[in-house]
């Protein structure tokens, strides 16, 4: 089958003829329909995870393969792989299990191929009425959900500091709950998208925090949108970490300290709930969709992912009648 | 008066002629009894808040100029000064007021004096069973009892790095609440303390860091501390930063990302609970006080306090009949 690998020697790459995968009891075949590229997959390319294999992790496809019940249902799947037997697993935080693999990330192929084996475990079903431009941004829209989970954001001041991807769709799940969201990003067109969708915006050049937040969001994965994270959040507030990233040039950690700050690492979310928002369109994504591949092109697709100018690149992948 | 001063021209010294402190109307006079020397004392020497004045906040002492109902008190003293009315103020975050001046810290005058104006609002008095020894000890509790205000200690298992002052303190207090708590320092002599106390200790070199611990107190003042810390607390856990410090090397915070990691900067604590927990035994501070000098000697102090053999070191002032 068709598949965008990555590995060390040749880079990423579309493989016409990767190995069909063999899904175990415990999974299904899926049809992979649509595929979001992520952050994280241009990570894997810079040599993240020392991740080899077929990537991607954001996709909506349909059962081909697997028990009865789930034959032809249209699903999205977890991306954390958890033995369920470890302490982890048994606390209820599966998503920590040190034995993970996850999908196109870590110890397992990922989805940017024709088809992939996913574990039954990590099935969503997909309501009819969610399409699968708004299903396939379940993962990163669970991802900015997962904020709520952690900090309290009823009548909060949130400022969310990066307006690509992540930003824009933690700006947009955490409105209904703040008093205020304020978005800021570098590029005018991905605020305006921003604006059109009802976000207060400003742009980086214009923002002068003021140490009054009490709560930022840090989507920017760079050390200076740290460095201004924790200029922006009050005394006692808190900052979100969204996105990995290394401080090369040393780091002052007394503020932290007096003004007894705190930072939170933010990983993945709950799918459920973020399901239920994009099919009650309480969350708008389709105006993130800058451009669309088909996976031939999915090289070119990762290309255009890493261009600033674009927020969301998706993927499609055609299923002949024979296939 | 005596007063120990530091200016940079000059650093620590005593002044044997030093203006007499001259209270404010919401403020009394203090005959300063007993003086504590902490960390951040030490701190101030080096240029921290770039500080000019009597140093010193740790004390306890007795009014002897002020309201009728003050006269004659033996008290101790938080050490923020507050605007009363600024937005964090109001919002019951006067430790955080930003006008906000710091006793012997920031912008007004300490303890390590015979006298120090001290402002009402700031005072605690001191139950007679309770002696200075012990209650010059509230302070540094306070702080380490902050710990329990901002995490949940209730069963936790809890490893508290660096047996200094305030890690000895720190563990002493949480050991209560905690399922456990395993103080891991450096020098033998201070764990030895530290096991007499009835707590679990192990030295540096044999402390092997599993990331299965749910709170780890970082005491050190170290960015080794602080790296040591990461890799001790599992994922989801709680690191506690108690003690500021700067990262020259960099620091890679994507394991703070991934783990889903939160850090909280922890300064000052509530003074009543310390001051009960020191009147009631629960917390023994006796066997931590290494050295004691004479006002006179506060120079002494200062550098007995610097030498890593020493907990915590006392400064006593001697008030003569016609003082």
């Amino acid at each position: 089958m068709k598949a965008i690998v990555f590995d060390k020697n040749n880079g990423p790459h579309l493989d016409e003829n990767y190995p069909e995968p063999s899904p175990h009891a415990d999974q299904v075949l899926v049809a992979i329909e649509t595929i979001g590229v992520c952050k994280t997959d241009l990570e894997i390319l810079k040599g993240y995870m020392g991740f080899e294999g077929v990537i991607g992790h954001e996709f909506a496809g349909t059962v081909i393969q697997g028990p009865d019940e789930w034959i032809s249902k249209r699903v999205v799947a977890e991306i954390n792989c958890n033995c369920g037997a470890c302490e982890m697993c048994l606390a209820g935080r599966g998503n920590h299990c040190p034995k993970r693999s996850v999908l196109g990330i870590a110890g397992v192929d990922g989805v940017m191929a024709e088809r992939a084996a996913v574990p039954i475990a990590n099935l969503h079903l997909l309501p009819d009425a969610l399409t699968n431009d708004r299903a396939v941004f379940t993962e990163p829209l669970a991802a900015a959900l997962r904020i709520g989970q952690q900090v309290d954001l009823n009548g909060a001041n949130v400022v969310v500091l990066g307006a690509g991807r992540l930003g824009q769709l933690a700006a947009r799940a955490i409105k209904p709950a703040a008093a205020s969201v304020l978005l800021v990003g570098k590029h005018a067109a991905k605020l305006q998208l921003a604006d059109q969708a009802g976000l207060d915006t400003i742009e980086l050049d214009k923002f002068a925090p003021d140490r009054r937040a009490d709560v930022v969001v840090d989507a920017t994965g760079s050390p200076a949108g740290f460095e201004l994270a924790l200029r922006t959040v009050r005394p006692l507030g808190t900052v979100v970490l969204k996105s990995t990233f290394a401080v090369d040039g040393g780091i002052n950690m007394a503020p932290i300290v007096i003004d007894e700050i705190t930072i939170t690492g933010s990983r993945c979310g709950p799918f459920a709930p973020a399901i239920e928002a994009l099919t009650a369109g309480q969350v708008e994504v389709i105006d993130l969709i800058s451009r669309r591949f088909d996976l031939s092109q999915g090289v070119e697709a990762l290309t255009a992912a890493a261009d600033a100018a674009n927020i969301k690149v998706l993927i499609d992948v055609q299923h002949g009648a024979a296939s």
